[in-house]
């Protein structure tokens, strides 16, 4: 480790984490690649965590903004009308409600992925007076209370130092072998002295991130969605990381016909990588008073500003269908290298451009993907156990750059199956 | 109400809230000014909730903003390293912390305010391995649930729909007249039989923005800290609306000459209006492990580069030394106000460029702020009963623009107190 | 009803329950017969809900106790030591616990089963340092909040008026057809990311008596009690209503081959129906401290000699053999009658004397047991819906008194299946 | 240490507290005296803790029970009704409630005391639809999770395991010197932004016994009264140990004029040591559905016939002037002691027959409590640091108790004070 990187380590809390998977100093970044202080290129098959989906600084984003910019348009302004706002509000309803047949309240909740999930979970229990919410194993929706009460994973949920109350966990699709996770859930709700109360609401991913690349399957979404009608439980949707294109289209869930009664957006929302998060609301649950939720960077206008730009690549389906290609060369590479390793013992997971290999060797997906950070391509672990590597390039992404990445991805799984591997 | 409000009137949230009380459309700003769809120039006092200290769009921010964009620094990064946070890192250590003999680690909690408090509560929480945290009447903390189970407002905690747990809520200073608030605070503490155990915390504002202006003494804060210290409790100091020299200082607690264990900032630090926000640690307590907290717009690049240039106000004492002169004016402004116009029943309240009148007459100041609107300034309430007019210019304005605002503020005062007050 | 009833309408809470299903007033009882003002008699096939498994007033305790009383032996002594008490732990230790090579500190929590079963969570938490309890669908472990907590029945949850926490509810056995609830509750175990972390404990009846008389199958139980041991959970068995013999043997786990960390006793403990409980401890963790839980009446000396009378009926296995012999008519009986009356569309339940049919015809068994208390005998329902008659008699009851009974029940039967069933 | 008491220390749980006070067996007890295996008398100046306000055995109780008992009267009878609960019913309304204008429904919660607590914060929430409940300093109210939640010992409160929640804590009367507490309580209710909202309840002891015998004045719980009124809060007075005359009336409220919305009453109510309690309920809020709360000794008809004996105090005024008497008598020797004895920097406390000594000097009260069973005589201490030596004989004694008891105590300190203190 050079020596500009004991500012990090010497300054920053030991929180961080990603600077420990891949420690070098980014300066600058375009499209799929990054580079470092020492002019080192990078394939990024990460994308932010999903937050980069048109890639790094995209050029007619950035056009856009320093326009903006430039002409001191107004930066900050909470909730306060904006013409920059104006025009994302008007532009995401017409490129991206309508022509779905979705009819959403757009409430802007604070600008992270957790900030919505809280402003969802909160709206959820108050139009319905009920407490508890029906969350599903390897969930991953937070780290602020609320969201994190809802959220899987153990070693983040003892973060919180208190006992994390109001929800129930159930499993998600496919979690047991031959079990069908849906009719326990049923029966559990049917029945009076299950101890579980009918809850407020539902919130799930699609295609879970952080827990393993799990997608679940329309049947099974459409399956909940009709539970939750006949409950009358609030469905949410927490498209964080599946949304804005990441499985295919814009919203995760379309290709399973399923309306949500609230929608969770952040990440890839603002298309720049700037911090933005909305909050789809079915117009009759809209009921929050004015100001019971706040926050102070709620009016971030240049995320409205570079959101409403990239709004254009969902003005037709050509995007759609561009991802829709790649997606099936990244699906073949994976599955060939499933079949060509069998070290690996691995299993091709996720759909779109979310997928990853599962392996069942401990530690193995870590020592690919330090490997291929080595050979220079960022990608991460996932997974209650990372047993999962994570493709993640930008949608935007060309053939040449998907083969690049393969080639090294798969060095870099040929030169770690060779060594003998120890746990 | 012109029609293009009738966006936001259709497609956003009913929670929107701001936008009510300033039903116009802002298209730029730059200082203390602002400007809307129509041309016409507002006088901000209201300065983002205090997300805006040095104004809109600061020329010098702006300028490295700009050249930044343009030669494609990374934009989102994470919690990886990268030069601009290189640079933020060193500059604040060097400018902030070194000179005030304060010893922090950094930590990135997420962009917002409500995302440090929700970091410095699971660390308390954490690090002594105790539940309970000790908040303070009409504290604001934040929306997710455990900062709201920290923040004293009645409405905002019902937004909730669950019961708000793990906090013990303890008067702040001056809350009861003649009766000393600590005496309570310390019999409750010795006292094994009081119901209240030792918490793993103290969270406070060393002025209360959204409870009503309230400023604790530098004597109740010493003493506060001292019972922390006493009992091993940790002391956090939320500086989020009350930091970044809004009341004088760069930290507001520097005048108490406390140390506060953590420490929160956000709002003001990017100096831009962009979000961002960091939680500073005690050293030995800093730990957390590595991404148990996390968050995707931990790594938000462009605030790295306008935080890291907003710190040159700090390099001398030129700056506090500005903000004392005028913060002066404005609080011998507001005493001449509540001396004449007795219709007010005003009360000047605040320190620093945290000020206003709390009136005592229901309504009044609700009415003062909206008369102001009208004659083109920006003002905001607050207090539990918005029975505070607060006056929130940019640090940065100047006497000129002090004056017209203070003009206006008067005019608007005088109109309405001729008015039959009508509630 | 008879005026004197008006009584109990007028003086007493609307919140009683049986004595809306048995509308009369009793005086006398002895044995398996109760005699109302009016000197009906009833054969009681309801046995105090399983507190009364020697029958009523039985003459050896009652000799016993009014020779205590008249003696001025002491009633009240919290928990000082008294002979009354010495008595009653020497005899369990050498009847009940030594034979069966159960090694159990022994607390008197109080004399209720919430109590113990309060007692129970309290320690598990303890000495575990976690605080979660795993309980099991339709459970049922008291009213009070740590009980309550447990229990499954959501009627009687939503009387809490409180969200219920720190408790997670998983299928019992044979709760969902063809699928194997114990594979879900492994997986949530063993997968860190499922969103259930290590509980404290599990807390079962073997038999759920209120739940709707479900039996678990010894092998179920033995999978749970080396789930526990895998993972450092504590196994309670709440045996206050399926202990002391109601199922055949004097713990209701015996015949699984189990060795619960902690035994909750109460209902027959007294063998009199006096208040009376105990909960027994592993030794190993008999962790709280002198006093950490008390209450007044922990030393009913009244109890404790008339449960030390009863241990009479465990020196040797006589009762043991008459409990399996009778039984088993009990059990033929009721196939008979699920067989010959195909209008019940009736299940068999249960084990031992506490058995009984569950019908799928909503409303039924009420009827049946309602018909049964007008031809003179007391029998309850249980089970969410209400949907099971049980057959709880005392354990000393005679063939004839059985013979009896059962002609009864049958005609009751038979009566309400002829008339159209009109839900 | 005797032979015999090992059987305690080997077989009965680390728990069991007051037998270490008073090591040695009891056998017999009569009026206001015990006597052990050995022969050895004992003054009883403890009396159950507030159960034995009318001493050991009464023979009026006593032949009644056993009359009931030889008669096969039936004893165990859940909630149904007995020719026994219909003689309590009509005679506690003839000769309690109606004389003091109260006009309560009768609940039978369970037989102790924190049965009855769990049932009246049930009621509470379920009623108003709100979840919290205000409590005091220093209350206790049992040690089931709901009335350990409003319970104020620290030690206690840790044995839960985990955070008691939906509880606020204010100061009891007297709390801190020279400061108003109420005005504090007012002050958070009015305020919209203290963070404390509008309780169902507030639950409290007019003396505090557990918590160091304070006594609230009449003006204080008259304040009480109207707050409570003023907010739509329930008024809930636990007179568990206060209650039955302990203070010189029937209730302890008697005194102060108040009426609450819910009375609980335990301990002493059946007179003869047997475990009993009931909840009273202002009939317009007596909203439990039948069986929402139940429990399996409720209906304990012992205890019925020795409460409807204990009766028969009450008829007249008789009882109450002679408790005034003797608690004169009391109140005169305590203030005697603390003038005699400087060294004991003893205040007087409390009121009726529930009082004490509060010694400023560490562990002074527990070593005279020692000395004084040593001497004959069983005493407790109470409070935080069990800083008051309690004299609580039964309300029964006659002169010649009172002044034997009284020679054993002065004996006790005198020879304790003249010993060097060591802490």
């Amino acid at each position: 480790m050079n020596e500009d990187m004991n500012i990090f380590n010497t300054l920053e809390s030991e929180v961080r984490s990603y600077v420990r998977s891949f420690p070098t100093i980014f300066t600058k970044a375009k499209g799929y690649k990054m580079w470092d202080k020492a002019g080192k290129e990078y394939l990024d098959f990460f994308a932010g965590a999903g937050a980069l989906n048109y890639g790094h600084n995209h050029p007619k984003m950035k056009e856009k903004l320093i326009e903006y910019i430039t002409s001191d348009g107004i930066t900050h302004s909470l909730d306060m009308a904006s013409t920059a706002k104006a025009e994302f509000l008007n532009k995401f309803n017409d490129v991206i409600l309508k022509p779905r047949e979705l009819d959403y309240k757009i409430m802007f909740p604070g600008p992270t992925g957790t900030n919505t999930v809280e402003s969802a979970l909160k709206l959820a229990r108050k139009v319905t007076g009920r407490t508890d919410i029906i969350s599903f194993t390897n969930g991953f929706h937070g780290m602020t209370i609320g969201s994190l009460s809802v959220t899987g994973n153990s070693m983040k949920r003892k973060g919180a130092g208190i006992p994390l109350q109001n929800v129930v966990t159930f499993p998600y699709d496919n979690y047991v072998d031959d079990q069908n996770s849906l009719d326990y859930l049923e029966r559990f709700l049917e029945d009076s002295g299950s101890g579980v109360a009918i809850p407020a609401a539902m919130i799930l991913e699609t295609v879970q991130g952080e827990g393993g690349i799990n997608a679940a399957s329309p049947e099974w979404l459409k399956k909940i969605e009709s539970i939750c009608k006949r409950w009358g439980i609030l469905l949410i949707v927490d498209d964080v990381q599946a949304g804005v294109g990441r499985t295919g289209t814009f919203f995760s869930f379309e290709t399973a016909g399923i309306k949500p009664d609230i929608v969770c957006l952040s990440k890839s929302l603002s298309g720049y990588g700037l911090p933005f998060a909305v909050t789809l609301i079915r117009p009759d649950i809209d009921k929050f008073a004015p100001g019971e939720h706040n926050g102070t960077f709620r009016g971030n206008n240049h995320a409205f500003v570079t959101a409403t730009a990239a709004l254009d690549f969902w003005k037709d389906d050509t995007f759609e269908k561009e991802i829709k290609v790649k997606s099936e060369m990244i699906y073949s590479f994976l599955q060939k290298l499933v079949d060509t390793y069998p070290e690996l013992k691995g299993e091709v997971r996720g759909r779109g451009f979310m997928v990853g290999i599962a392996s069942e060797v401990d530690g193995l997906s870590n020592k690919i993907a330090a490997k291929a950070f080595e050979n220079g391509l960022i990608m991460e672990t996932s997974g209650p156990k990372d047993e999962v590597f994570k493709l993640f390039p930008p949608l935007t992404i060309d053939e040449q750059g998907l083969k690049q990445g393969f080639e090294v991805i798969e060095n870099s799984i040929r030169s770690i199956v060779k060594e003998p591997v120890t746990i």
